[in-house]
């Protein structure tokens, strides 16, 4: 490649083929346009969008694509021996997009990808593919779009081993929950604000099931841990549960809730998991907002580093997609998973019920004498210590499964503790009969 | 280089030469001895210490030097052909960290360096002669130590154009004035914690009156805006004068203090300022706390990317020092400050006297019938607006300059205006005579 890419630049512009033209595609061939000058102090050299395939030829996307070649068949396109970059912008975790990258890669041709699904399903199998014939694979965008997490951590972080990564991956859903909060409203009243400002999908469920952020994780962990990604071996949960009382409850306590996802190493092996999380105001990850995104990396040289940014846009992913064109176009290179694919290990999944940590647990208590000692009792017995049991009567909130007698709704956050004592605890205290609807549990993370 | 790097990668390790054996120097022996097996496994070719200089061959660091060739004087171990490249670890802007990096970089050998004083006086003929020669000069120590923002900003950002860096660059004063923040007590008493942590030198001046934080500036700003290094522009205020009261007050307004460096474009030129700044106590900025630096960088393509990490610390800073060295053994290339030295436009400097912002403004009016009146009307005169005014009896704080009469302490919180219209009002209301000593002027920023 190192030859291949000299040559080429003594014989005039990078030439690149984008398949998608969506936002981001758009926004890109708009950025090489606009920053030509900038583009060619920087390399030395210019960027040059040659080729373009989308679903359709005529769609006015507010940029002039007649000057470039048409392609009807993106894996075409990736296959034009009249291309030296190909930029897959297609989405989806099969399909043309598979294809189309397999097909540049497979004849050495450096791929850029903002594609997450794909990474997340067919990442290992790709990086194999690039290494073999020596091609770049890019794909700063597929996760956390305005920041450069990939670059950091497959180059800047020396040799550092990371033991925690964690991060807020979703802007949907950070949004929602940033407004729940601002705004004392619920989860549907912010989902149908997020859709009418374009935060929020028409159908959002990929997102605010976690999804989305699921992939995102899978992809880091691979990098972060040296593993193959495992984007199936995930604990997922979506944020659709979470009530204002929640959040109202987790304030006074001096929390935020926020969707993380979170992967560390573990003497049970890799824990990756996306879930609800109570964090301390204070910290920094709590403070990052709005449909911003952010990712913590704790590693064994430097204890913590926060990067938080946009996660999303057209404009913010384009540009990421722009700077791993321009890496390749400088001839970097470094193995897509940061590590040869050969070096990657299989990853070991450390069950759910291992996990340790705090717990916010609301319940919706019957109102008859004995029901909270009962439960406290259940606790103590699964050597589960409390730190704070809050019984307010303005914590009223119906759980699904609530037969509306007369409860009063109990808070409890306990000590760390490990995930089997609680669900066991609370398998008790529903058999009891104390309680009644399903309990609500959240994961409260220190950092 | 290239050539010169492929053909050493195929011959063997990467041989490297460090001068200045101090708490960096040896956690980066440390670090690359016990990293070795992941050294490879990343780069696949080992990267070895094979020569060393320093003041004292025999002092105990903890690292065994008795296999490493021993020199006396760093600038011939930066000649000395046996290395592949040379790590300068000595500190100082002149003297002999300047000589052996010149003499590295003139015979064509590639060099990694922590000295942010040197890089802020010398960066741009250092940059000039690594670009002749065509060795790679790389610096990402050299500010904020365990956050890649050099790297970020060379090779992260794609063609974004910077329009504003801004920054907590001093973990000394950072720790300071957090623990004046959370514990109430004042800044003798919190520097003399930071000194027995070893968070603050003995002599403490070069951190506490903000010229390391400009140093760090200084370079940020030439990557950031394509300009000259001109640290000898820029307006430095220390945190020395900060008092619990103004801690107090502004934290009661919602804001925290921080120590800023803050670069921008203004349509006046290049805004370059470290001073006591007020920062919403919600923003990302003010919930990095302790000894952590953060840096946040805006762009035409990303609205604000936010790094935060440590910003010191021997291993933190060994740790990027070494990614500067596997970068340089993956044979990656980027001009030292993004573009190439004669691309760099003057850095023009904008005055302080046309910077707009809000103003925290702390006065000891005197207790006369009047006098606030009078205080009011000339800041009306200048057309400044006040967003508050707070008086209160418990904010008694004496002033240099103060001649200890009945006095009343103010606070004025302003909106937007000019620099040069508040100085103009605080002279006019110190002629007046309604006022006793010096007044306390803090800038606000709003992220």
């Amino acid at each position: 490649m190192a030859e291949i890419m000299s040559d080429s630049a003594a014989e005039g512009p990078l030439r690149v083929g984008i398949a998608g033209l969506g936002t981001v595609g758009s926004a890109l061939i708009r950025i090489i346009e606009n920053d030509q000058a900038d583009i060619v102090r920087k390399l030395g050299r210019q960027v040059v969008v040659t080729a373009v395939s989308a679903r359709s030829r005529t769609r006015d996307r507010g940029v002039d694509i007649s000057g470039m070649t048409w392609f009807d068949d993106p894996v075409a396109l990736a296959r034009d021996g009249d291309i030296d970059l190909f930029v897959e912008l297609i989405g989806g975790e099969d399909g043309p997009a598979y294809a189309a990258v397999r097909a540049a890669l497979e004849r050495g041709c450096p791929v850029v990808t903002a594609n997450k699904a794909l990474l997340a399903r067919h990442g290992v199998a790709l990086a194999r593919l690039a290494e073999k014939t020596e091609a770049q694979l890019g794909f700063e965008a597929a996760v956390a779009g305005g920041i450069p997490v990939i670059k950091t951590l497959r180059e800047g972080l020396g040799s550092a081993a990371i033991t925690r990564v964690y991060g807020i991956m979703n802007g949907t859903c950070n949004y929602i929950l940033t407004r729940m909060g601002t705004d004392g409203i619920g989860f549907d009243e912010c989902l149908r604000d997020a859709q009418e400002l374009g935060y929020a999908e028409t159908d959002p469920t990929f997102d605010i099931e976690g999804y989305d952020t699921a992939h995102k994780l899978a992809i880091l962990t691979s990098l972060c841990f040296e593993t193959e990604i495992a984007a199936d071996q995930i604990f997922v949960e979506g944020i659709t549960r979470i009530t204002e009382v929640d959040i109202r409850v987790a304030g006074d306590l001096g929390y935020k809730i926020k969707l993380l996802g979170i992967a560390e190493r573990t003497p049970e092996g890799i824990e990756q998991r996306v879930h609800p999380t109570l964090v301390r105001r204070t910290s920094a990850i709590a403070n990052v907002d709005g449909v911003l995104n952010a990712i913590a990396l704790e590693t064994n040289h430097v204890p913590e580093l926060l990067l938080a940014g946009p996660g999303a846009g057209g404009q913010a992913t384009a540009a990421s997609v722009l700077s791993d064109i321009l890496d390749i176009a400088r001839d970097t290179y470094v193995p897509p998973l940061g590590v040869p694919a050969a070096e990657l290990k299989p990853c070991v999944r450390a069950p759910m019920r291992v996990h340790t940590g705090g717990y916010y647990i609301r319940l919706n208590a019957r109102d008859v004498p004995g029901a909270l000692a009962a439960i406290a009792t259940r606790m103590g017995e699964a050597r589960i210590s409390l730190e704070s049991v809050i019984q307010r009567p303005d914590l009223r909130v119906s759980s699904p499964g609530d037969d509306e007698g007369p409860v009063r709704t109990v808070v409890l956050i306990t000590h760390e503790t490990i995930e089997s004592a609680v669900r066991e605890a609370l398998a008790r205290i529903a058999d009891d009969g104390f309680i009644s609807g399903q309990p609500q549990l959240f994961r409260i993370e220190e950092f």
